[in-house]
């Protein structure tokens, strides 16, 4: 202890350091890597284009069509055939994880590098995709990678890669550093650091350590505390300013433009009609794309047919390739190019002379972070005064032409098995048509100070609200990604209008809609679904709750875990029950009563039925527990005398940090195990030794009452469900009991019973979701 | 209904944007009014300079003395004689409100006015004072004068004045009108319009729409939703829009600065040490103010003592005008004006020649506001090249000066009984820190990049987290008060060193720290305090319980209701229970025990004794409930038929209506009065008239079951007090009844019971805290 630190607190501010600075060094790599291929990529096309064949047009297409497979293909493979968490965004999965949900092998080391790689082939082989939800998911993976390295090295576990590097620090009284870190890596401090990573990722997607801290806050944690606050903000700082000093061009925000005019309190009243349609119609785009892209999952291929989904990847560049050099070479104006541009490499010659460049070639074929910044800038480089002069970068045409394709090729990339997130393509779409509605006003009142990158950018952050559909996050990440707050009303009035007007077109934001898609995440929201309002507690909870006597006898133990996959078991007082200091003496008659409830129990297979037991309430024993206290052979006669053991004080403390660390030491990437039978059998309990002596299994009892939850809550049976709802979330728990006057135990509340009961409710209008599966 | 939207959605929605509108409003006339007196006082002073008399010195200080004294006057009399509740910042106690207590007359309109005139006054006389606390305060009045209003208003009550304003809507359907208005201002609803009124306030002294939402979240709010963001977003914006229009100045942020000169990422690196100690020492001023302000309270005049208050306060304006006065002629130096300063009438002649400026007597005596921009701007105004040239516009000596002896002012400034925020007085505070360490630097390394501009704003910003230790909320709302979105890194830095240092001094913040001192109000905070984890919620419940059976005589009713001043009561099963429906038969023995638990009951007066009953918990009662059904008349016989009324359904729909609005329709800002025996007197029961029929009160029952809550959430007694807290806190609730295993009622923990639970624990190491009285 030093000033009140321990080394708990030293060691859980390391891993938030680390987090921060390793995630900003991921994101440094990402950009680097991006920026580099893209730039060969075009670097080669541009060739094409300088000799005079016929056909240039077509070999650019196939160039770009082979680059862009060759580039997917190894993506797509990864995914599919090693590390099937990390296709898509991944935001939504650890939104469900911070939720509470166990998502398999969705944190892993393997799931980290694929997302990486994934991500970078995805970007730079010109699919609609961006790098800031996988940034968030990458966030997310080095900050739980790093809890669980630590101790999986000095464990000398398998990641034993890692041990060598901490090589000297495992000398010095390892024991006692071990112990510490045992503590640190509970469930709920684990969903502090994936939120500090969370945050990580995203305040270095855009360069906004305040909005990565926000975002976090409003749309990822689904528990938020003071502490994981400054956790948060700590790593998003960190890596905020690990990107800024590595990559001088992210030093005034990732998407930042110069040049700003500020308007005046006259412009803006002047222009609110024309920002109102802006924002509005962006929202219009945002909630189409959400409606286009649900409907589009009922044709895409199956996760399971391999070859399908890449397929499906390579399609989906060819067809960006057929698009952009079809419409280029169709439709596409040739402009001079502008000063600034040659020298930034932006821009695509195409089909026209030497010194020009092809719009809508360009648009669709350059580099996406590059055309958001030049939509973004246009109009800001030439003077006001001369009005007349005006020569917009692109054409009016050509950017109705790419904001209608874009929206349909953005739909179909959204869902491929492929890391990928869709920030980036919503900020060009929205600025596209931003753009568009900027340069119309512009050439059509130019007298007016109308500035069509200004409209770009709330096109953006509104075609952002309609699709995410959150608010003050997104508010400040705007604001702090192009360091405009100068423009901070417009941006205000453009989040709010454009959720406003998405919200009556699609009901759900993005995550939302994509969450009931997947159906096995059970996905509880903060606020009861109004559903539950008129339900009580009684009419969605679980029955055939299987419980125990406070002693029980080992085989109806492994009886019940071997015919159940029930992760929480009530214990009910036992007929001759020890428990004194209750005042009130009788009322034992009708403590124990079997069957009256067994009606809907989902025993699987074909094992001998077990009868539910039930009774007044006295405690509540997790199968971990119960595991960890069979693995141990912790038992006693019908007394509770203990049998085969001794009993020591310290033997007792190492049981309980056993049970409080199990899954982490057994479990950690796949909980679900733990309610199968397999680490039943694994404990080989047939021939029992304790000791030198073998023991009859049938006449074992475990005494639960030292272990059990003495005072698990409750809530009475006819309690309204949304109470029930709030209770569950708002603690946090993950079994909640249902009693009758008398505290006897009648149902059971899980995360799935409340999701089954919101079903077709508030969140899940839209009746796709499938049924839910026990993996 | 239309789209959707109910008469409640946009009533509701009216309020909120009155709210931020009015608010707006309020903030610009403030700063017009502070702004014009402040401008004529030193036009005043200023007279008497010209003379060449040889008191000249002495008679600025006796009108300064004068004209502050006259104004202060005026303040003080009002809060001590009209409105006690407007007395200093307000944001304590509206923090407070909004934790769950009742704080009388917090929120009436007298105190909105009273808030309103006394600013004015405190911040044009010269005290170290601002405007920014008040401002939370009289948006969170403004939201909940609204709110009363209208109902008040439609139902013809008080607000007489306003009904004539509203004479027209009053004749257009109104019954229905009033249903409406009825619903919306429930506990739950007025809390989310307070809370948008903090924000309102809030962003209108900054300009910062997006920090006025985050203070709203993490320092004043204690229930925080989507609903309540969205909410706080539109009333912070559309007050700070309107401040906007109404002020030009304000356009770029209330205390914005021209001249960004943006620093490399290599200067940041380079300054990092110099930073931290600048943030540091800012850190330990914020906590050195908060001691000196706890332990100046032991020596300030008692509440009651009206006329030592108001002297109380002229004695600070006599301390600050001869601090002032007297280093302004002994220490202060002469130095010509800067160009923009004579035109904006910044800088104080004093006893200086023409075109000259007392650097001191500038400090101390002219406006709080300007003296912080200018800090601000110190180094902006000049080439970084000419480093040679630098003549900062205040002296290093007098800065130091200026530091120390304001520090003293404003630790005894903060608790008068007088309206006036910390805000403005930290920022000057921590600004004319940094700005002495800034110009120290820059003269001893003049090669190095050094703005002592930058430093004063992150020494302003360190000292607010020093004094108020929030975090996120305080860097957006820097950032965006001063629009300087390149110094992000600066600021985020600042806020943590400052926090982490002043953490160590002093543990808890200014709010924490007063709310301590106030001693009768119940703040619980949203983590429970460590004492609570190593007690059960037996330890630290309420025994002498009063309780009823389902079917209770109407002379014990009364009588508990006379002698007990609780608001809830549990509702025990009855001996002949009439609950159906419960498989398991007996047990009924032991279900009514008296006495078991009277040994702390608070009963008032000689009354006589009543037993308190208890048994198994059937469901709760509020004593706002019970009063209804008195009221009412709601008798039956001993068996549960009415007696002397008849049942109808839109009698038990208007009953249960009444029971919803009871404390808005009776005790709006009085609710302790209800649980007196007042309101049982003024019911007059003694000859109880039944229709035409009197009834004999002895032979009278009233029938609780329709109306308790059946389903009361409770905990087990060897349940963890923590988690009691986290119950109680998480799903706000007023009365968490405790039991045991079989169901019985032992004790009842309330807001008070946490309170004192975790006593001398988290946040109340001081010991200073009162004895809590309920008043």
């Amino acid at each position: 202890k030093l000033y009140g630190y321990t080394g708990h607190t030293l060691a859980k501010m390391l891993v938030t350091v680390l987090t921060g600075i390793i995630t900003g060094l991921f994101a440094v790599a990402l950009t680097k890597t991006v920026g580099a291929i893209t730039e060969w990529k075009l670097d080669v096309l541009a060739k094409t284009y300088e000799k005079d064949a016929p056909a240039r047009t077509f070999v650019s297409f196939l160039l770009f069509w082979l680059i862009g497979s060759c580039l997917v293909t190894l993506a797509t493979a990864i995914v599919q055939y090693w590390a099937p968490a990390s296709a898509g965004g991944g935001v939504t999965l650890v939104m469900a994880y911070l939720n509470g949900n166990h998502v398999p092998n969705l944190l892993r080391f393997s799931t980290l590098i694929s997302k990486f790689v994934g991500t970078v082939c995805a970007v730079s082989s010109g699919l609609p995709m961006g790098p800031e939800g996988p940034m968030v998911h990458i966030g997310a993976c080095v900050a739980s990678v790093i809890t669980y390295m630590e101790c999986k090295c000095l464990d000398g576990g398998i990641f034993n890669i890692f041990t060598n590097c901490f090589g000297r620090r495992k000398e010095f009284n390892i024991k006692e550093k071990l112990k510490i870190l045992d503590e640190i890596v509970s469930d709920s401090d684990h969903r502090e650091f994936v939120s500090a990573g969370v945050s990580a990722g995203i305040s270095a997607a855009f360069g906004a350590p305040v909005g990565g801290v926000l975002f976090s806050m409003e749309e990822a944690c689904s528990f938020w505390s003071r502490k994981t606050a400054w956790r948060c903000f700590i790593a998003a700082t960190l890596s905020t300013f690990t990107i800024q000093l590595l990559n001088r061009s992210a030093q005034h925000g990732m998407i930042a433009f110069s040049n700003l005019n500020p308007m005046e309190n006259k412009d803006w009243l002047l222009q609110l009609p024309f920002l109102i349609v802006n924002a509005g119609m962006a929202g219009l785009l945002g909630a189409a794309f959400n409606s286009l892209r649900m409907w589009l999952w009922k044709v895409r291929a199956v996760k399971s047919r391999h070859l399908l989904r890449i397929l499906e990847v390579i399609g989906l560049v060819f067809l960006t390739s057929l698009v952009g050099h079809f419409f280029g070479w169709a439709a596409g104006q040739c402009k001079p190019f502008p000063d600034d541009w040659l020298n930034e490499g932006y821009g695509i010659r195409f089909n026209c002379e030497e010194g020009h460049y092809n719009d809508i070639a360009t648009l669709f074929l350059s580099s996406q972070h590059h055309t958001i910044i030049k939509l973004f800038s246009v109009g800001h480089d030439d003077e006001i005064s001369d009005v007349t002069k005006f020569v917009p970068a692109f054409s009016v045409g050509g950017l109705a032409l790419f904001t209608t394709i874009y929206l349909g090729l953005f739909s179909i990339g959204a869902g491929l098995a492929i890391p990928g997130g869709l920030f980036m393509p919503s900020i060009l779409l929205g600025a596209s048509w931003g753009c568009f509605w900027g340069i119309v006003l512009r050439l059509w009142l130019p007298k007016w100070n109308i500035m069509p990158g200004l409209y770009a950018i709330l096109g953006g952050t509104s075609m952002l609200a309609g699709v995410f559909r959150s608010a003050i996050s997104l508010v400040v990440l705007v604001v702090e990604g192009t360091r405009g707050i100068d423009y901070l009303f417009g941006v205000i009035l453009s989040v709010m209008m454009s959720n406003w007007v998405a919200h009556h077109i699609h009901h759900d934001g993005v995550y939302e809609s994509e969450l009931e898609r997947i159906g096995n995440v059970y996905m509880l929201r903060d606020e009861p679904p109004h559903r539950l309002f008129t339900l009580t507690a009684e009419a969605i909870m679980a029955t055939g709750v299987y419980g125990f006597r406070t002693i029980e006898p080992l085989s109806r133990i492994l009886q019940v875990m071997r015919t159940t996959t029930h992760n929480g078991f009530p214990v009910f007082a036992d007929e001759d029950s020890e428990e004194g200091g209750v005042s009130e003496a009788p009322s034992s008659q009708a403590l124990v009563n079997f069957g009256t409830s067994s009606s809907n129990a989902d025993v699987n297979g074909a094992a001998s039925k077990v009868d539910p037991l039930s009774g007044r309430l006295e405690g509540l024993i997790l199968r971990s527990q119960l595991l960890v206290l069979l693995q141990r052979r912790h038992f006693c006669d019908a007394s509770g005398r203990p049998i085969g053991r001794d009993y020591s004080e310290q033997q007792e403390l190492e049981l309980e940090t056993e049970m409080r660390t199990f899954f982490r030491h057994y479990f950690t990437h796949a909980r679900y195990v733990s309610a199968t039978a397999q680490p039943l059998d694994e404990l080989k309990l047939d021939g029992v030794h304790a000791g030198s002596t073998t023991l009859d299994l049938s006449s074992l009892y475990i005494d639960l009452r030292p272990y059990m939850n003495r005072s698990p809550l409750t809530i009475r049976k006819d309690c309204s469900a949304a109470r029930a709802h709030q209770v569950f979330i708002n603690l946090g728990l993950r079994h909640l009991l249902v009693v009758d006057a008398h505290n006897h135990v009648v149902g059971m509340i899980t995360r799935k019973d409340l999701d089954h009961a919101a079903g077709h409710g508030w969140w899940r209008i839209s009746h796709m979701a499938e049924p839910p599966r026990n993996k």
